[in-house]
């Protein structure tokens, strides 16, 4: 058996126990999870310290050694995360109903962890408490295979949550962590079908897709979200300019933001003169042509930048001569994650959100909603951006499969 | 582009008028598909007859001769069936719920196609009609690739299905087939994400393992049944033989049919000799040491025994020294299916429907139940395996996703 086989292994072993414990245990179990992180603050803030000084003598920018940065503050944010998911319901053993057959045969369909999650994410360690409390919680036991930069601060973070849940009774191998953060190993973690049930990638458009084309565990697919806001002809321009705005500048990092507006020809002066005043060059333009005549374009916008999350304060703007031409964008261009139409015409509403296809369609809207959080899941583990399973925000009840319970008294098929 | 992009693209760009139609259209399209299969029936199996005579010529065996034959009556049953679809309620723009939030945006989750579904299947034709059907029917655009030795037969069948919903308004690429069987074909179809969501492959283990390994597009891996009935030491043994025989000998070639029996070392005496003497010799039987004083045995099971799908008058017999050792074995060997206990005692009733992970877990009952028909479904694309999107039997409803509509009068998040 190689190192991997023989974690996943042990992981489907701990499945069957940790399929049944109980919602009190499980809380349990968080709560120490939670406490013990903070307890252990010190260790771990040393040990997410040698993951920055590899980041620095690998010169990592910036940036991305913020993501990797641990201190007291974010410790007591992922405890605090921990404890707000004790207090959610348990997605486990709901009755999602049932019935009895003419010949006496009685059926249940009830809600069941998925069973072993794999979850192959990138160098923000907090990740790693997150996914592991949403999958216990849910039933599940996670292995998680975080990136090579935060190795050690992910190896310490494990062995306090195994510590913890150990301690309040559950099988510490619920929790796991691949050590082997080698290309090769992720290789053979994607084709583990005999031991996980599910893979969930968080992280790039690299990831993603390397997860994609290369696992034979089903997979779901997450977090790319490639978002337009068409303005119509009909648009109110303030709401338009406002909900643009939000969805480039409020926070551009994320998935749910912004990264291409279309405009309809007969608005694209009135509105596009307005957004220029606003952004006054806050955010770079690519723009078509006919946009460009009313707001300050960096350059030509190209079919890649269509295509391109920017993630930053970037957007592209093309002007399209109606609704249609949106539609079709964004059903050509768009990752099926978040898009939005600002209208006053309820036909061109109701249109585009029929024929958009993507997890969540918004009238009048900002895109920046489509959030576990916002949408009361409590939590979210991830966006997922496929239509299979679970559709946008995944919180504790997308982490569950279920089963069919039959109870008879010897019935047999005629 | 390649004969399979231009395929694929077509399919794609009716799936938005296809979502769109309404369940008046949609019905009437199909119920035009069923008069138009009876009154081709003649061309269809002329048709028919090309494949058999290269059946012939290849010598395919005759019950797979007679799994691709069509005659008058199956072309009824294919056309009875699609109107029994016809009947079933639309799966399709159900609401699953929403909510308000306090910020006045209004959210609401409804029901909606998976879009392009693509079905790789073998060499029953009748499968393209009921899978054309279902796709149509749950508002999905299908892409069939069924197997070369049934093409002269499904083309003909795809070109009258195509026809019928035409003259109905529908647009005919919502139902296409890859006339290009060849194996490079099939491996270019299963990475056209692009264009496809859904791959679900209909057929046996070689085929399934196939798409499994090979598909970038998410696959819903149905109708593998390793299923087995666990006789335990309280079992009434008149009823356990009673399910193990409905289980093995009603119709062995299906995938809820049992292929392992495993018997409680306490009850193994009493069940094998009351087994044997039902049987007597109808069902060949590999047994371990223990089983072959009681019943008689063609040979010593193997591991491999236990892991094969036999499908045929053939079941492995094992016996146990407690529960625990029967739920091991299936959640060992199983493919997660059809399980069922037969016990009078609770406590071991309930600790095999926690324990045993699969689709559908018994007590007391013939595992022959698992069907769309059975469990009141109305009609079933295939059963699934795994434990994403769908589990057991898929119906209508396990044919769609979801999508949020939300609307606001100019939210944006703070």
């Amino acid at each position: 058996m190689t190192y991997l086989e023989e974690l996943g292994c042990k992981a489907k072993k701990a499945e069957a126990a940790i399929r049944g414990i109980s919602q009190n245990t499980k809380n349990l179990a968080l709560a120490a999870v939670a406490d013990s992180l903070v307890k252990n603050a010190e260790l771990i803030i040393s040990d997410n310290q040698k993951d920055i000084e590899n980041a620095k003598a690998n010169n990592m920018s910036e940036a991305m050694q913020d993501r990797l940065r641990l201190d007291m503050k974010r410790i007591e944010a992922m405890a605090e995360g921990v404890r707000k998911i004790v207090e959610l319901p348990d997605p486990v053993g709901k009755v999602w109903g049932g019935k009895e057959l003419p010949n006496g045969l009685k059926i249940v369909k009830k809600s069941v962890p998925l069973g072993v999650v794999g979850i192959i994410f990138e160098s923000r360690p907090n990740v790693t408490v997150d996914a592991a409390a949403l999958c216990l919680k849910s039933g599940n036991v996670s292995v998680l295979r975080g990136g090579s930069d935060a190795i050690n601060s992910n190896k310490r973070l494990v062995s306090i949550m195994r510590e913890a849940i150990s301690g309040a009774g559950v099988d510490e191998n619920a929790i796991n962590l691949v050590e082997d953060t080698s290309r090769e190993a992720v290789g053979e973690f994607m084709k583990l079908n005999r031991y996980i049930d599910v893979l969930i990638p968080r992280g790039g458009h690299g990831l993603i897709q390397n997860v994609v084309n290369n696992s034979t565990i089903p997979v779901i697919q997450t977090g790319e979200g490639n978002c337009s806001v068409y303005v119509d002809k009909s648009a109110d321009i303030e709401t338009a300019v406002n909900i643009v705005d939000n969805g480039k500048t409020q926070r551009p990092s994320v998935c749910n933001a912004i990264e291409n507006i279309l405009v309809h020809e007969d608005a694209a002066e009135e509105f596009l003169r307005a957004l220029d005043k606003k952004w006054n060059g806050k955010v770079k333009i690519y723009g078509d042509a006919a946009a460009s005549k009313y707001i300050k374009t960096d350059r030509e916008a190209t079919e890649e930048d269509y295509k391109t999350e920017f993630l930053d304060y970037v957007i592209s703007v093309k002007t399209v001569k109606d609704i249609s031409e949106a539609i079709d964008f964004i059903n050509t261009y768009g990752t099926r994650h978040s898009e939005c139409i600002v209208t006053s015409e309820l036909s061109n509403a109701e249109r585009f959100q029929r024929e958009v296809d993507a997890a969540a369609v918004y009238v009048n809207a900002s895109t920046r909603f489509t959030d576990g959080g916002e949408f009361g899941l409590g939590a979210e583990i991830g966006i997922s951006t496929q239509k299979l399973h679970a559709r946008g925000p995944m919180g504790l009840e997308e982490m569950t499969s279920y089963k069919y319970l039959i109870n008879g008294n010897g019935q047999i098929r005629q």
